[in-house]
């Protein structure tokens, strides 16, 4: 019985791709912490800049607000005219793909890493994001691991995507379930 | 077919009121970073006086703990004895009126942000929040736009509302759904 | 009629033991808020230090990531091996107790403040929180006033647990509800 108990001393992070050295981590976040996420700092071409310097491909005509965390930048690809909201957090311990004309809003979060909660050291089970052309992730939801949001589909506020979101489709709840169709004018 | 793609590169802002001038906005985005939001300034009073030069009109006896961001305090009206939470996040990209004796816990977010999503450009659909007299909204909540929360009404903790809260009435979920009456001793 | 309206002009707050004399809080306050919650340090025996020094009991080999907020370290206990992600937001207002193993993922908070919402001064009705050995809290998730989390239960991402959860159990939603068991290979 006794072995059968949670013991996160034997968790092992080697699970965990981190997909940078240890200088260039130490670097980004610090880096991180005092140009690029913090609010004093609105000025956008200021953080392309350094998010480039650190691997994120990033296309044009992006608009990235004040407070947003972005874990690794060298995991984050993000296509032309994307909208990333003040305080949105990419967690992107795996890689993060956004796409154009994607918007994420404040208070939103891409949730790449994951536990297997059946093993007593609750190993990494962390996965990548993938939000294509046109896709609304709402003001505070959180999309988990592992899920690709189809093109146009949409998060609603607060909600919860622990699954695959079809194409043109809006998802509300905790877990999020398609509530209707997305029809364009 | 091409033509129904979201275009976020013809996104006209216009459709936003912002309610203040350029040097305005910019003067409070620097004044609220260094002074009103951080946690370093717990004094009070220091905040309000700020908040009413930038036209928040603001009621006897309030309580407005650290890290609340206010996005524009000339859309802001608070009565009296009311208490604003730790980390409350006011997105008053319209007005927000908030009555006397209302609790916001810590938290909770007030979002008058809001597109139209059947729009390929997504123009803004802001709306205004009112929170009349004894309305608590609970910690971790989101009221979204255009959404009245008549008197007395509760929000529980993480819920969101998307449609008018009755008076005396509690709601929880999300969407947030009536689940009983709050029947005052 | 008039006498049932909310007035918190007469909020008691001596409802609240606050576990601490004013300097000691007002110290911790801005040793927090300028040493041990900011992400600019992210050495965590440094953040140890401090927290014991405020009365924190802490066991051994934790992990606790920047940006936690810690409201009263005097009401907190944590065992060993355990993990508080980033961002976490322990709001102990009354006592909260970690035991070890427990991972508390980014973004959760712990919630311990809650008013009688049918009495119209909303006096404080706070309660502890107990996280038992091998509890994993999911990220964005909200532990509300008075849970229990029994030994290796699961609150999923952004869900709000408002009842005790159960050994052994995962529970999803706002109100939080069970929905599988966790079986450990």
């Amino acid at each position: 019985m006794s072995e059968k108990i949670i013991d996160l001393s034997k968790f092992d992070s080697r699970g965990y791709n981190k997909g940078a050295g240890t200088i260039k981590i130490l670097l980004w976040y610090f880096v991180n912490t005092l140009f690029v996420r913090p609010a004093w700092n609105p000025i956008m071409c200021s953080k392309f800049f350094l998010l480039r310097i650190f691997g994120a491909k990033l296309g044009k005509n992006i608009c990235l607000k004040p407070g947003v965390i972005i874990k690794s930048p060298w995991y984050l690809v993000v296509g032309d005219n994307s909208w990333i909201g003040e305080n949105v957090w990419i967690d992107n311990l795996d890689r993060v793909t956004i796409g154009s004309n994607v918007c994420i809003s404040q208070g939103a979060m891409l949730l790449t890493g994951n536990h297997d909660y059946t093993d007593r050291f609750m190993p990494y089970r962390n996965a990548p994001i993938i939000l294509e052309d046109g896709v609304w992730i709402g003001a505070q939801a959180v999309v988990t691991s592992g899920v690709t949001a189809f093109s146009c589909s949409i998060l609603t506020v607060g909600s919860i995507a622990t699954k695959d979101m079809q194409a043109n489709e809006i998802y509300q709840g905790n877990p999020a379930i398609k509530i209707r169709e997305r029809i364009l004018k």
